[in-house]
């Protein structure tokens, strides 16, 4: 956290101080208001997005949705290692671990083979590998995450904040040239003003507006897909229970009365279930059978016995199908199009993909969708990427979703078949729990990896840091930081502020000038990206934000003789920034070079995305082809 | 963090809902309003006991200050292992570890051999030793640790804020047997209400208000001691510098220009600069020197030479004396009458105890000061232990300002003396430096320990737990809690909430019986404190808290067949409390049986204070020892 640069200001320093925006700002008359992105829908995917564009003074957002106030119960409430990483980089992983549930390990009980009437404990295994992540799988209600993003929305500069009560009613593409294209007609709900038409002219719109997508329809898009016909209930409930492992992730098989998941929940006394009810028949809808929550109370008895279950207060449920749905595009143009027209409408989250809860994903994939766009549409809005930057949004995302769904589909006929019996029918217990431990990289989130593309470089280099796979995620590791010995999670210098980093792995004593070649052009060439793309009148690392990572421990090198890049003058006091040079953490054994196989003789260039996605591996003296990189997508 | 137990309610769970307050509270009118504390003081020492005594619905707290708001600046900084452990009971040791500084090594400069004129560095060393604290050492703006207890205060049951503009006029005490016998006179100092005097009737009145202390000079009493007739210069500056170690804590002795310490400070460019000035003249006042910010600057460029300083902005500065001041009393009564009266006026923090602030002793010790007095008001005023355990903060808080005092001298000294030269006079830099670190766990706040007393015990089983002292504070150390199988530090399971905790160290395998039959005496004898001290309407927990810590790996034991007493059923719905039994972290290679020294042949029951120190051991069969121990001091 660095604050202060440009004096000293009193209070909470994660209160940015607020900034006018740029552009017009019409008063609400019926004149329509011309504002850069309307977002559609205050769930994960459209606050995610919010909280990302709040961060720019520049950029005018609104986000609206047709409920009347913020979310308090129920819905969502796992959330995955990779959601934590990008938490961290909105400022509120520390409170969230805090307060949530850890699932530390998971348990499976099977029906006992000697009375199969009776459930018993058939394994348990760890949640997460390790190493997977410095960050844990957690549980906490999709509300508080909700109150996480608003809080970080009213304390950005633009102070932003929902406009409840507001639907949409239908949406205009302009087809001829125009700064703002979309045309949205939104009525107002709340008591008395129902019924008022409000007229917003947007560059971009971003529909969050969950499975029910009014965005997406308006686009002509489809959610297609099929369903399992298989009614399932889900309850966050308080209750006393001699289940001994209701405190741990609990995967439950009963031979004849169906399948559960207890899922521990944020507090020590609240718990989720889910409870695999009546099988449908084909082309029956869920609604026709008026299930209860008494009906999810009664088969959750069946499956556990011989436990008990009293349930105490109900605080929220809900009855579901299994289904896996997809929208085949997530924005107004790829497809036909795509190399004509840039998308000016996107969707996210549950707009365009649905499947079952149980695999914890819908929110998790929801959030990181729009964390994926957030940055495109900030850098094209403020000039620095070409727009065609935005065509990679709908195409890496909708590869994702796609994975989602055949892993949920898979993962969903494992949870509601019932388990192998002596007919041989069924699933395997243990054959159920090895699914579940292999799957385990996907569901944390880590196993997302982008195709080569526009701003994801080919995998030419990548023996030199072979712990960084191109188009995954930056995995974080332990380091020292030079200047104030302080251990520090490498990736936790990651931002959510729409800026690049280029991350160059170095040995100070063997080819000794690789790195001081390297900053000297980065700093003074005209090829340079960093010089190209960041205005002088801006700090030197406003665009992209260069760190070095050196071999040597941290007590015998001397900053004195480093690159002047690497020790930044900035702000209006021209004041040092001395947090860009990092050590291993060779006294906790926890070696970054080790761990992440990077190549000490030849170090190495990691370019990370602004969400945190390794974009490129370049040797540290790939001067030229890191140059024709970033002028692919990047604006001088 | 628990929560829920009665149900759920939306949004924020550290913020606890309203309740009202016992016992009359009238109108502020003429009438003298008739309360059960008033806190004098918005200082670190009043803010930690309001914070501590808001968690308590039924005790009418008021805490007045004569300043007209929260500090925004300055003052002290330095945060201490010791005080971030009591933080972490407060709830927001993470989100102030987040933002603070962390002391991780400290660098020591002195005059170059080759040319005194110059410095150069003479040694590193890391701050803290490995194992003292699972905390770390940091440092943060008083006023933002003042802004978390006036968090902590607003969303206790009690919503207390302070009340600013109020000044103590005068304050007296009743020596006839009254229920309410302080009676305090404010005196408003706000626009508009300037001299208006409000009567308020405490039962106690806490003097936090600092060195000149007017609860103090009210009772008689007196800062006694001696200064050291040396000016020293203290200036928080954004500033530019080629020293390269500004960003580690870095005390600088120049061959004859003085002394400087540098602390960085949190935000990554603010530093605070300590700077030795003049020498006084016997019985001189600072103030007549006129010194100003100017004087500091300029000497720390010449202590610093031949590196140079360019201050960009003064947030902001001081000039003070070096001097040790103490009260030879921290109550009214203490001294001469202690045993026929019990104390009904305290003081706490600057109130009692002065002395040079580059040690960073002064904020942490004030707040230890009144976080050992809150818990014993609140318990003496719920009628749950006798008034004479007031008796007990001046006894062990005054012994611990003269052993602070003592050290203070000496590390005062040896800050100011010049460093040694030819002549062989002054103090050798490497002495300097093997000081430090001897005194580290001192300065750390971890050394104190309280006298055999009314609240601790002989330490006569000192064997059974040689890790964990009796007199000191509990040792935190990792355990993994069974139910849900979470990493965790045993201690962060005390929250600064008055109860009492009986940790009961014990092997489940050997002599099986020893912690089954203390729970069955804790839960049923009527010899028990529990059951003694524990009224039936409440839950089991709520006066002694037990845990159990068990020598097994977690994945072995079953809960099931565990004392009921580890599993109770609790609040409006009787539902179980999973978080009472912990393992040791076995994977992590630490196991906390031997990090403390655990007997596990006989294992141990360690008797924790509500501030954390340890107040008795015990083999888990002395259930005469510990009944009589709580009989000492608790009201049945």
């Amino acid at each position: 956290m660095q604050f202060y640069l440009n004096g000293f200001s009193p209070g909470d320093p994660t209160i940015a101080t607020p900034q006018n925006r740029r552009g017009t700002q019409r008063p609400r008359t019926s004149q329509a208001e011309e504002i850069d992105v309307l977002i559609v829908g205050c769930g994960p995917a459209g606050l995610t997005l919010a909280a990302q564009l709040a961060s720019f003074p520049d950029i005018h957002t609104r986000i609206v949705d047709k409920k009347s106030g913020p979310l308090e119960l129920g819905q969502a409430d796992g959330i995955a290692c990779r959601t934590m990483e990008m938490f961290q980089a909105f400022g509120f992983a520390e409170r969230l671990m805090k307060e949530a549930y850890w699932v530390n390990e998971t348990v499976f009980w099977k029906p006992d083979d000697a009375n199969r009437k009776r459930i018993v404990r058939a394994g348990r295994v760890q949640d997460v590998e390790d190493g997977l992540s410095e960050m844990p799988h957690v549980i906490l209600n999709q509300a508080r995450v909700h109150d996480f993003y608003l809080e970080v929305m009213r304390h950005a500069p633009t102070r932003l904040v929902p406009d409840y009560d507001l639907q949409l009613v239908d949406l205009e593409i302009s087809s001829a040239t125009s700064s703002h294209p979309v045309t949205v007609r939104l009525e107002r709900l709340d008591p008395g003003r129902q019924g008022q038409v409000e007229m917003v002219k947007a560059r971009y719109v971003v529909g969050c507006d969950g499975a029910r997508s009014a965005v997406r329809q308006s686009l002509g898009r489809e959610l297609r897909g099929d369903s399992a016909n298989q009614a399932w209930g889900v309850m966050d409930v308080l209750a006393i229970t001699d289940f001994p492992d209701v405190r741990l992730k609990a995967a439950v098989q009963s031979a004849s009365s169906g399948n559960l998941l207890i899922i521990p929940r944020e507090g020590g006394y609240l718990i989720r279930i889910y409870v695999e009810l009546d099988e449908l028949n084909e082309n029956e809808r869920i609604t026709n059978r008026q299930l209860t929550v008494d009906h999810i109370i009664d088969a959750a008895k069946r499956i556990l016995v011989p436990f008990t279950l009293d349930v105490k207060e109900v605080v929220w449920w809900s009855v579901y199908e299994i289904g896996q749905r997809l929208c085949d595009s997530f924005d107004n143009v790829s497809g036909d199009n795509s190399n004509t027209r840039v998308p000016s409408v996107f969707i996210a989250g549950d707009a365009c993909h649905t499947h079952s809860p149980k695999a914890g994903q819908g929110m998790n994939v929801s959030m990181q969708d729009s964390f994926n766009l957030g940055w495109k549409l900030a850098s094209v809005l403020q000039g620095q990427c070409v727009p065609e930057l935005l065509h990679s949004y709908s195409e890496e995302r909708q590869a994702i979703a796609e994975e989602l769904i055949d892993f949920d589909r898979e993962w969903a006929k494992m949870f509601s078949d019932p388990p192998k019996d002596d007919t041989g029918l069924g699933v395997d217990p243990a054959e159920f729990q090895r699914y579940f431990v292999k799957q385990g990289r996907f569901t944390a989130g880590t196993a997302t990896r982008y195709e080569t593309s526009l701003i994801t470089g080919e995998s030419t280099y990548q023996s030199l840091a072979k712990g960084f796979p191109v188009g995954m995620r930056f995995h974080s590791a332990p380091v020292i930081r030079l200047a104030d010995a302080k251990p520090l999670s490498l990736g936790h210098v990651i931002e959510a502020d729409g800026r690049w980093r280029l991350f160059a792995f170095c040995d100070l004593e063997a080819p000794s000038s690789a790195i001081a070649s390297l900053c000297a052009f980065l700093a003074n060439s005209p090829t340079s990206p960093i010089r190209r793309y960041t205005e002088d009148s801006e700090d030197i690392d406003s665009v992209i934000d260069v760190r070095a990572v050196f071999q040597q421990d941290h007590r015998v090198l001397e900053s004195d003789a480093m690159p002047p890049l690497l020790q930044p003058k900035k702000g209006r006091y021209g004041l040092q920034d001395y947090e860009k040079m990092f050590c291993p953490d060779l006294r906790s054994g926890h070696d970054i070079f080790d761990m992440r196989g990077i190549d000490r003789q030849r170090g190495c260039l990691v370019v990370v995305r602004p969400d945190q996605y390794v974009a490129h591996i370049l040797p540290l003296d790939a001067y030229e082809e890191l140059g024709s990189f970033f002028d692919r997508f990047m604006l001088a």
